[in-house]
């Protein structure tokens, strides 16, 4: 728990005046006032939360962290729980969705067992910090103990503090974990107060019966629960996940380190629930890449502020829209300080 | 005409039946049918677009053609004509916005001159195909002959096939041209049938009362002229511009040579219109890259059935929103050639 304080009590604010300044710079470039719209926006946020005039963003870094949720037995999910090693697997050798579009994207993927429900094979480029072997059944008491819950937040910041060595200056968020929109959704109907089946959704692509289910469910687990919405900990402890809690820590460890938070969707979006619950300040470096399928994902954005870049549909998570939005932050950057300048172009103002 | 007429004659149909195939191929990578949304769409379209099951976008180029508008005696922009050339040179250099977001998609900037008001400085990277010094002012008159209409299509279709043979896999299109939202707002109320109100913005940023004004001179404009809307070689000479009709023109020869067309904002719209009007099967390779701030881009596309993937407030023109869309593109295609499928990666199914 000191860790956590600690990382959480680093959390600057983002320098304002940068950001006034940025716009003087961007409203000299040689385009109309604006027009760039939101990707002017975005280097304007980008500047105010690294602190730098003129950022760059070579080391772009995708973390994926994958754990199971025991809520899996009550057949809330339409694919079995062995896909979570299997992808976690497929991740390391290269045939994910994530893969495709982190190397497209030019960022890094680190993949992470927080809390797969079985050993997997080593590998060069698997981290393990495993907090469990999957989470309990939400459904029938608290779905980890609240020092699982602090160790799964603590496991997060070390896996972005052992990166942050190598270069971070953008992250994104991804997850992996069969089960997890049921543990997203439980947080999100806590945390903002809005019903269980308006923050609920076909996940991978569930039925109509099987819907209904994962509704009963979840509203199963906040009876028997019942955790405090004020205390993220406890929400986490009793309806969350390891690779929500690690992609909290994330987020936590990277506002402390003036890095920006591209967070992917709806898991990532409850992770940043959490973080923002533990440090309300943390949300001043997290950008909305995109507004999931997932139907609880524009209710928690909304909760949260933040507007999402894209609106393609996606419902994938790993990551994926988060590596999309960083390509965007990356071309935000790129005009802001590339671009030339009115004067430097000798071209005329406005008549 | 004889060259149009051959381009518009060689427009195949897109193959319907690798839609199917791909879609086959789709539902069996590495994740959740149809969680990929619109990217999932985007490489369906390519495949049926290029006819090739594997595409591939090394070569992509974005075609930024500069011209001017007599119009602008009027008081209709927010800017003095002397910006489109100054621009022009701008891109030379490599500092505007298109030059930037080129850059960071891959994508080659192909600039040409189709009918600036003055002559330019030559620059091996500035194409040459002037059809005009600027129009005339449609508010008194055609903006241009007939014939000037075919030669600026017909000046597309060369800019085009010169780089073709230099290998283009996508296309973006991109304009300069100050003036040019009254000629693509004119236009648009032609064709689409809507009130000229609805369909003019602010351009460059003019204020209230310009604003009036340049719906009145597009009001008068259609009076004086009456263009008939299902010529679009009349509507294009009488109330469009030199570079709207040589988009039209890369248009229509990308379509003959199965290349798709990221369209750019509402200037591209436009010139996406009369090609549209000259050849209805050239809709078949257009992918529409963002819906414009510019009032009437949003009902521009609906008649042509097209739905932006990027919704980011933008209003520059150049290309930068096609620059944008195609990136996404590129994504597309990586997903479906790049990923493992369930059997390769040994994942497992739908329970």
């Amino acid at each position: 728990m000191d860790k956590l304080n600690s990382v959480i009590g680093n959390i600057p604010e983002p320098d304002q005046r940068l950001f006034e300044k940025t716009q003087k710079r961007l409203d000299n470039l040689t385009k109309p006032v604006g027009s760039l719209g939101r990707l002017e926006e975005l280097a304007r946020l980008i500047v105010s939360m690294t602190g730098r005039e003129k950022p760059s963003l070579p080391n772009k870094v995708i973390f994926t962290l994958a754990a199971d949720h025991g809520v899996t037995e009550e057949g809330v999910s339409a694919y079995p729980k062995e896909v979570t090693p299997q992808m976690v697997y497929n991740f390391l050798r290269g045939g994910a969705g994530i893969n495709v579009l982190a190397a497209h994207v030019g960022a890094r993927v680190v993949v992470a067992d927080v809390g797969v429900a079985q050993d997997l094979i080593p590998h060069p480029n698997l981290v393990i910090q495993k907090i469990g072997y999957g989470t309990r059944n939400m459904a029938n008491g608290p779905a980890m103990t609240r020092n699982e819950a602090v160790a799964a937040v603590e496991a997060g910041v070390a896996i972005f503090e052992t990166e942050y060595e190598k270069g971070v200056d953008i992250v994104g968020t991804g997850d992996m974990g069969i089960g997890n929109t049921t543990a997203s959704s439980a947080i999100t109907a806590v945390i903002t107060g809005a019903a269980v089946k308006t923050v609920t959704g076909r996940g991978t692509g569930i039925d109509e019966g099987r819907l209904k289910n994962k509704v009963d469910i979840i509203e199963k687990a906040l009876t028997v629960n019942k955790p405090a919405p004020a205390d993220a900990l406890e929400v986490l402890s009793k309806v969350g996940g390891f690779e929500i809690g690690g992609l909290a820590g994330v987020i936590l460890a990277a506002a402390a380190r003036k890095v920006p938070v591209m967070l992917d969707g709806f898991i990532s979006g409850a992770a940043a629930l959490i973080a923002c619950g533990l440090a309300p300040k943390a949300k001043h470096y997290l950008i909305a890449s995109h507004c999931s399928v997932e139907r609880g994902h524009k209710i928690l954005l909304d909760h949260l502020g933040l507007g999402p870049l894209l609106d393609l549909d996606l419902r994938l998570g790993e990551g994926t829209g988060a590596a999309l939005g960083i390509g965007l932050a990356e071309a935000a950057v790129k005009i802001l300080t590339q671009m030339a300048t009115f004067e430097e172009a000798g071209v005329s103002g406005k008549s």
